[in-house]
């Protein structure tokens, strides 16, 4: 393979996000436009991440594909959205704004291959992470400045959220051809140095029902999600904003658990109903406002999307508190891994007065590990060319061995520990 | 005690009811006005009932009453109500419409003795058939006639529906003294003879948040439920009287489990939370929606009130090969006890597809029993001097045996069978 090829790869990572207001409904299923505005907290790289490398070469073929090791179908009409779309903006920049722009490699092909740090399919929104950094990473190789969260959007909704860091909102825009439905940020990743996130992974089942069909069937058959969309959200989202920029934690904490209440709520009004929460979640819910009422005082907030995992928000000075109930209730199961990761969590005893004011039964299989993390930067361009998973040749390095690694992890969803965080 | 003691004592029957047009929500706690009309089934009372015994007598000391064999407090406010109403109704007929009757009685303290054949706090609306049978027999006691579900309605509101068999609704009224309150019968429990009702008895623990409690916090909390109440129940209600009236079990069906998953909806949307369905109620669920689409029809339909017992509504050309998937995703426990309690199912064959087209886990301890019924009456009046759950003394008859029997029953809730069925 010549040196030229070799110039032509480029690596990113992207972060995935969580919402503390929920998205759940399209209004337009193609170019993925939401029934209503929505808000979330990108989650750091450090902890969570996808990381895309995309190669183009006038040897290539065809476009290819490799997810998590594996190839897989290049004509998914979503992520042919994102990179007609990506290869659109680019021959417009080349045509508009700066002609003189090497054009060449618009008539080649892609070949792309991704990773996720976490398990696929958890409920931990691998889709926005995978999607943001497709199109970041694409847009790096075609040359595309600029807004791209309208790109990202086309792959998967809440994706166009992942494609900035710290307080994003996702606005829901009101034009037919989904221009002004973009994400903006909020605030950024500094802004809130004491907020702590953690993510409680329930034994990970595959989710049940798949959130594009889910969200379908909800916009169908729920009286109340349209209730919700039209006249709940539009005020919280204000409200949500105001208690971001003054970092009002209990404000904060309180919309975040409501939202998630109220979007899970409206899975069970849909028919049939879904059920992403199952008794660990309820678990989890209880201990929460159990821990919160013991204190007089909103120190945790959880929230969960479209599967059992709870993500949890807290202080920086209450987190070891917390982290001790939730182990308590909670045991761990000793097969050697480390309970929690990430962000380290200091040591503290829990007291016997809250253990006895949450008196819940311990579910002693409940949560498999925690990831302790923080809010985090948007996505980011990997400068070292050794950290690019497509080789000189323009497949994936270590093909054999990513396949074997990625089948480990399919296997330590159920209750172990994912070797990569 | 002399013979005029004796004559003196009535005893009466009344039901349990489900409803298919969920109540959940007050606008006015005291006279317990609700914020939305609702709609039930009447249980047969050959399976399940209150049965209660008013005694009066010069002889008596005081108000006291008796409750499953044990003595309780008289001064519960809403038994309270139930008594003041009945007397004051009795004082009424007696100056209006008829001075001549005799009003000794009316000085006279009560004794009230009331036994349920089914186990209390398990869902079971209990205390709509404990109110409705109360003033029933208080008002066979004091000679009150007519109208009487606005005066069960102020003991447990639901209690106005057990006033009536077959199919009732509740009117939610709008005068502020609440007399528009009140139950009619919409048809009567001969009219659809081919229906027929289980109770699939979850594991039954005491549920966690009580209903009037949880109701409550559900008015001050969910946006949700204001919603529901004002703008979805109204249509609901006429297409659920047009579907009874219709005899049209699909739409029955259907809207009966829209309703409840609306219901534990707004629970959901409750700040904090209040889950009463369970993982066994989300595999009924499950179990039913995959059972009626397998035969493209909606066969069978499942109703959850504030706990994990599911009800289930089918016609009687179903029931059979419904309760054999029941019976192969709920295995029996092996204690010796019937499974199937009440109205007989015949033997049906379970068919590998219908097994294969469900697909789920089975669940060995997640259905202790089940009760077979139907539609059924409403109060009746026990002529029987035998039956009389007070004695010549005024006291309950029996009281060692039945404080025992009933201490047995209570064990019994956690998994076994109740022995009175």
């Amino acid at each position: 393979m010549p040196e030229d090829s070799m110039e032509k790869t480029y690596t990113c990572t992207a972060p995935v996000n969580i919402a503390v207001i929920k998205y759940w409904g399209k209004r337009h299923e193609d170019l993925i436009l939401p029934i209503n505005s929505s808000l979330s907290v990108t989650l750091h790289q450090d902890q969570l991440k996808t990381t895309t490398t995309v190669a183009t070469s006038k040897s290539f073929e065809e476009d290819r594909l490799w997810l998590n090791g594996k190839e897989e179908d290049i004509n998914h009409p979503r992520l042919q959205s994102c990179l007609r779309e990506i290869r659109r903006l680019a021959r417009k920049r080349r045509n508009d704004d700066d002609p003189g722009l090497d054009s060449t490699c618009l008539s080649y092909k892609v070949h792309i291959c991704s990773i996720n740090n976490f398990p696929t399919a958890a409920g931990l929104a691998s889709s926005a992470a995978g999607f943001a950094c497709l199109v970041y990473t694409l847009a790096q190789a075609f040359g595309v400045e600029g807004e791209l969260s309208g790109v990202a959007r086309q792959g998967s909704g809440s994706a166009c959220r992942s494609m900035y860091g710290g307080f994003v909102q996702w606005l829901m825009g009101h034009q037919s051809d989904g221009k002004d439905s973009l994400a903006q940020q909020v605030e950024p990743e500094t802004h809130w140095p004491e907020l702590r996130i953690l993510v409680l992974v329930a034994s990970a089942e595959r989710k049940h029902v798949g959130s594009t069909s889910g969200m379908q069937t909800s916009v169908q058959t729920s009286h109340l999600l349209k209730h919700r969309a039209e006249s709940v959200v539009p005020d919280r989202m204000v409200e949500m904003i105001k208690a971001v920029r003054g970092k009002d934690f209990t404000a904060f904490a309180e919309l975040t658990m409501k939202d998630s209440n109220q979007f899970h709520a409206t899975c069970l009004d849909t028919y049939p109903p879904i059920f992403y929460l199952n008794s660990v979640s309820h678990q989890v819910i209880n201990l929460v406002h159990r821990y919160n009422s013991h204190y007089g005082l909103t120190r945790v907030a959880y929230t969960f999307d479209a599967g059992p995992n709870a993500v949890i928000f807290t202080l920086e000075q209450y987190i070891s508190d917390f982290i001790q109930a939730v182990r308590h209730f909670f045991p761990a199961l000793t097969n050697g891994g480390e309970f929690i990761k990430g962000l380290p969590v200091p040591h503290a005893d829990l007291s016997e007065e809250l253990k006895q004011a949450i008196g819940l039964e311990p579910m002693p299989k409940g949560i498999s590990y925690i990831i302790s993390t923080k809010p985090g930067p948007g996505p980011c361009v990997v400068k070292d060319p050794t950290q690019h998973l497509l080789g000189p040749d323009g497949l994936p390095k270590n093909t054999v061995k990513q396949d074997s690694h990625n089948r480990n992890r399919h296997k330590n969803c159920d209750g172990d520990i994912t070797a990569t965080l």
